[in-house]
Parts: C-alpha cells; sequence; structure tokens
C-alpha cells in the first residue's frame, strides 16, 4: 500500500538546498511504495497551514533545474511550533496518508522534525522522518561539513579575493578594507575567506571569528604592523563577533530585529571595525558586505556541493524506506588522498539545536587568521580551484632620473 | 625611429580594464614603430615616481590572462597631479622617449590626459596622448557606455535576482532587503538592478536613483503599498542618494573619507534605509551592501563588456599610431536589430571631468523604478541572460481540514 511524502524546506536559504529537493524528488519517484510527493510551502508553516503542493505535477525540467536553481523553491520559514501546533502537524500529515517527511534544514529545523518523529511514535501514527542537513553556517554537530557551506565558502574566497585585488590596486585611497560575512554564533562561513590567499601578502591578512573573543587593542595592533609592511589591510570579520564577555561586538537593539527562536538580526561589525581603524588608526577604511547575496550566489554554486545536496536528499528517501525513522543524514569524510564522502545517520536527537564550533586547531595562536589544518579541511569543499588569474612579473626598469621629491 | 608606449590605469578597478590593457599591449606589439612597451605603477603616480616596468618581459599567458583578470594588474590612484607634477610628467617620459601615452580611466583621469597632451604640444614634445574609457560608474559623455560597466550590471543583476528569491523564500524572516549599489553621481549602477525582475512580482521592487531627490514619505507609501500586496519588498538604493535639497540622504563625516579630488566616500544610505522601514512602518527589513566586490567580480565577467574593453586598448594604440592624440575612445552603438557597438574618438577636453546622469526617459514619472527604454539600453551590455532558474508551477493540493486558527 503505497502512501504519500512530504518534503519542506526551513530556515535560511542556500544556493543547494534546492539540490536536495531534486534529489529527494527523483529518488521518491523511483519507489513504488510511494504515492503523491508532496511539497510544503514555507516549511512547516504550510504543514500546519495545509499549503501543500502536488510535486508530480512538475515538469521533469524544472525538478532538474532546481539542482542550479538558489534560495529556496518551495518557501522557507522561520518559526518555532508552539506545544498546540504539534497536534495540528499529525492531523494534516494524517488528512493526506503521509508515511515519510522529509524535513532539510539546520539545528532548529532538525529539533522540529525530531519533535514531529517523537510525537508521531507516541501517537502510533506510521511515519518515516528523515533530517536533511542544510546550513551554510556549517554549524551542525557529527557531520563532516553542510550543504550550502561549501557554495557560500567559494562566494567568500571569491570576493575576499577580488576584494583584495581591489585594495591592492589602488593607490591612496581606501587602505584597510574590512568584509563582513554571516555568521552568528559561529565563524566557518568568514574561515573561507583564508582560501583568497595565495601569496603571502595577498589578502585577507586578519581573519576574526566569534570562537575567540575580540580585544580591540590587540586588533589595532595588527592592523597598524601590517599596514606599516604592506601599506594596505584585508580584514574578513564575522557578523556575530564577541567581546571578552561574550557580548556581541555590535548587537541591534532593535526589537524587530529578533526572530521566533529569539536570535537576534545582527549586521554592522564591519562598521564598528572602519570606525575604530578610522578613529584610533587615523587610516582610511571601508566596509564590503555582501549579507544575504553571499549565501544564494547562482554564480558561485560549488559542484562538490551542489552534488552532495543532491546525495543527501536522494539519501533520506532511500533510508526512510528502508525503515529508517528520526535521524538525520550525515556526511563523512573518508580518510584518503583524493576528497571523497560518504553518507551516514545520526539520531535527529544529536543534532538538534546543537552547535559545532570551529575547533581550536582551525585557528592560529593570536587568534587572527585560520591554520594550514583548516585550509586542508576546506579547500574541497569549494569544488574545483578558484579561476586563475594573471600576475604581472613587473620587471622594473632603471631609472634614469633622481628620485621627486 | 622607434619610440616607447607608456600604459596606465587610474581610479577605481574595474573587472575589464585589465581587458583594455591587454588590448593596448597586444596591439603595440604588432607595430613597428613601437620600441619599449611600458607600464606605470599606480597610474600617473608611477609616472611622476619613475616607477615604470617593462611590458616585454611578460609572459605572453600572463599578457592573455589579464583579459579575465578583475581589479587593475598595474595598480591605480586616486591621484590629482599638482601644477609642479606635470613638468616633471614631461621630464619621465622624455627620459624613457615615450611617444605614446595611454590612460585608461573615467573622467578625472580623462582630464589628467588631456593636461599632459596640452603640455606637451606646448613644450613641443611629440606625444600622442589616448584615453581608454572605463568606469563602472558609466558616467562618462558622449560615449554609449563604459567598459566596466556591463560587468558590474551583470554582477547586481544576478545579485539582486538571487538576494530576491532569497527574501521570496524565508516567511516570517526579514521582509524588507535592502541592497546598496555603488555609484557616487549616477544611479547607472544602481539602475541595472532592474535585470533581476523577470516576473511582474519579482524583485527589485522599487529602485532609486540619485538623479531624483529622495523623498521619505513618498518612500514609505511605496514600501507600504507593496508590501500589504506580497508581504515583501526589495529595494535597490544608490549609496550616493541625494534629498530634495541636493545633500546625500546620508553623507560620512569624517575628514579621512575624502580622497584628494574632495569627493565624499559614501556608504551607509541602505542601513539609512533600513532604520526608516523598521522605526516608521516597524516592519523588519535587513541590507546586503556588496561593495567594492561589485565592481571587480571575476565571476561575472560580461563577455560583450570584456571585449570592447579589449577592444578600446587596441584602437587606442592604432589611432595613437595613425597620430591621433588628445582624443578619448568611444563606443557608438549602432541602430541595428541585434547589438552591435563600433568604435569612435572624442576629444579628451569634451569628457574631461564632465558626466552623465541616467536620463529622464530611462526612470518611471513615480522616481522609484526604470523604464522599459533603459532595459532595452542596458540588456546586450551584461553579455547574455542571467542563468535559468527553476520555477515551480506549485499545483496546491486540494485542503482536507478546515482552517487552523
Amino acid at each position: 500500500m503505497s502512501r504519500s511524502l512530504l518534503v519542506a524546506q526551513s530556515g535560511g536559504p542556500t544556493a543547494v538546498i534546492n539540490s536536495s529537493v531534486c534529489g529527494v524528488i527523483v529518488e521518491a519517484m523511483r519507489h513504488q511504495d510511494i504515492g503523491g510527493i508532496y511539497g510544503a510551502i514555507n516549511g512547516i508553516l504550510g504543514v500546519i497551514r495545509e499549503e501543500l503542493v502536488d510535486l508530480r505535477e512538475e515538469a521533469p525540467l524544472s525538478i532538474w533545474k532546481l539542482r542550479r536553481t538558489p534560495s529556496a523553491a518551495l518557501g522557507s520559514c522561520r518559526y518555532k511550533l508552539r506545544q498546540e501546533d504539534f497536534n495540528r502537524v499529525m492531523e494534516v500529515l494524517t488528512a493526506h496518508d503521509v508515511g515519510y517527511f522529509i524535513y532539510a534544514g539546520g539545528n532548529d529545523s532538525m529539533d522540529t522534525a525530531h519533535k514531529v518523529a517523537m510525537l508521531a511514535a507516541e501517537k502510533k501514527y506510521d511515519l518515516k522522518v528523515m533530517g536533511v542537513p542544510k546550513t551554510v553556517d556549517n554549524d551542525l554537530l557529527i557531520t563532516d561539513h553542510c550543504p550550502g557551506y561549501g557554495s557560500v565558502a567559494r562566494f567568500n574566497a571569491l570576493a575576499a579575493r577580488d576584494s583584495s585585488l581591489d585594495t591592492e590596486a589602488i593607490y591612496t585611497a581606501d587602505t584597510v578594507k574590512i568584509i563582513e560575512t554571516m555568521g552568528r554564533d559561529t565563524g566557518w562561513i568568514t574561515a573561507s575567506t583564508a582560501l583568497a590567499r595565495e601569496n603571502q601578502d595577498d589578502g585577507p591578512h586578519l581573519i576574526y571569528l566569534p570562537e575567540r573573543p575580540f580585544v580591540a587593542e590587540k586588533f589595532l595592533e595588527s592592523v597598524q604592523s601590517i599596514y606599516k609592511r604592506l601599506g594596505r589591510v584585508v580584514i574578513c570579520v564575522c557578523e556575530g563577533l564577541r567581546d571578552e564577555s561574550g557580548e556581541f561586538v555590535t548587537a541591534s537593539k532593535r526589537a524587530t530585529d529578533t526572530d521566533t527562536f529569539g536570535h537576534k538580526q545582527l549586521g554592522g561589525v564591519g562598521d564598528f571595525l572602519v570606525s575604530l581603524v578610522v578613529s584610533k588608526l587615523q587610516i582610511k577604511a571601508r566596509c564590503d558586505k555582501p549579507g544575504t547575496i553571499q549565501r544564494v550566489s547562482g554564480l558561485c554554486l560549488s559542484q562538490v556541493d551542489m552534488e552532495e545536496a543532491y546525495r543527501v536528499g536522494q539519501v533520506a528517501v532511500s533510508k526512510a524506506i528502508e525503515g529508517e525513522s528520526d535521524r538525520m543524514i550525515t556526511l563523512i569524510r573518508r580518510e584518503s588522498a583524493e576528497y571523497q564522502c560518504e553518507t551516514g545517520l545520526v539520531d535527529l536527537e544529536k543534532v538538534a539545536l546543537g552547535r559545532k564550533p570551529v575547533p581550536d586547531g582551525f585557528m592560529n595562536r593570536e587568534s587572527n587568521f585560520v591554520t594550514p589544518q583548516f585550509l586542508e579541511y576546506v579547500r574541497p569543499l569549494i569544488g574545483g580551484p578558484l579561476p586563475e588569474y594573471a600576475r604581472l612579473r613587473k620587471k622594473v626598469l632603471d631609472k634614469r632620473l633622481p628620485p621627486y621629491a
């Protein structure tokens, strides 16, 4: 007796969360056990509102194009289910005979999926619930990395390289460039900008993550010292930077900036560092803050990321059909010369609400850059090297005149 | 008797100014009349400092790769020559027997080139001076458009599309997205974000250019009305936005932010609009500000832009050899069904310091979006359509339950 499958997307969009949905749909279509293939509009909200769409009605080409379409095609949400919502979820799943519920998201979403799985078990409703990892933040526990991260890392590596070249080019213009990246609680995204550095004096020169407390005096010393040596400094900083007391260096005070999970919307760290540099060091500075553009850039898709996102979607369905439930698919990196990942399973409970910070060994002692170990970790995830740029030899002509005052 | 050619880059870097230098070098190598092929480091500063490099010593592959290398490989500058510097320029050109001086830049740079040409004429020093148009701002007079613009337009069209999809996806998160683009005095860059809009309700929904005074009340009305209809609003705004009195809506007060041309470094308009929306309409809002990343993105090269940048570099050299001087190469759009441009010449004096605003016919009456005429103008410049994304049909399932409160 065939039952329906329901897939939904949750949390911040990424460049490849649609690739996961593509993997879910394609795999679901292969199985006779699956009747309806449905999508919920705007994640769990679409479930409680009974806003479901029939994915079997989509053109095959549209489904295939999802692999390279950023953002969340079914719509996403940031909504924390209230206690009373859970019964409604069960009613809707029952009304549409949903036997498989696939939820793509981060740690909050895995908590939601876990609670749905527990309630179904309590009510003796036969439901296989599988979590598909998704987050640009790369902070889900246990999995080696999260689909969505490789692409945002590629964007930031490219952006930091281009922006550093921009700073290097202009003499007597802005000589301190701050690039503010996303990352509410962890520095994975910011750290990826280190991939921009190909030669010793390339930017970024300094990288600040929220895993280490920010000390303004040390920061200014580092900036000053690099400025003296190179005449320019490129600094990448995480929006979630915290001071020694654990407070956000700049947290928005606006009440409307708090979402229903109680998270603060951040922003402004870059401008804050600009002010610091200008006021304390009297050096010109400016800030680039690509914001949400970084997490959904269709142009910066990492091929590896896109394929892994597809695979975790596929495997989530095949495992659900095999009878697994209340689990999330993980990526496990093989110990091999060439980068390879296989998929694994973890109990949703173990990843729900948890958070993996950038480990100590990935940051240097001065807390102002990453280590070679981190670069080794992140390099394969961005799906191939950055495009090669020309570097001129610049053979200097002998001077024929005395120096000009 | 062969004489040397000197090429230099000036002003803000772009994605394709190196492609122009490539065109200059390749063309120069074809001519017996040209002996040394030199580059000045950091524009005119490299001339007065006699910091010149021998471009014949570069590997052919490096030269070719310049076509796809963003920023300014020879280094650029923002430096206004003092009266006494001009004599030094002549000394350096004379010492290295420079007979051809090719300067790539915007309106300030064309003024510099014009002054060098006049001084050479006055001193009866045989020098052919040619200007190569370059500016992401697209505000040079007479030329149909400026190399550098097509690529920044492509970046912003893509960024605005991705960022709009991001806003569309998340229910109950940020529902007003502000994207702040570059453009100190003109709105050409901001206007290009309109290319992101493929269907009627797509973002961006509102576009604000400095050519029309910003009126906060009208802005808030427009935001409110779109928000009521769609539940989201994407707004693209130019960093150089001005109010009815002609003042920058937010001008930085910091003295160090003023360069030697007396221009103010801007920034903060996006954050200012966020505050307006949050405080006056109580709607969540956030700002993306890609900053310098937009003007040097190696990934968003417009093929048309890259080829035209190469061509204006090439033609500058061939015209100098034919005896032209004190001129800038222009691009002239042919009246034809398919987009085609030929090159022309204009006196440097006519473009020096001048500025072409976005014309009235390219903006709508409400001053909050562009017209179809502008889209027709800009579309061919970005070098091919944006990559096609999946759009799901979303056939809604019949509801089986009463609505949920």
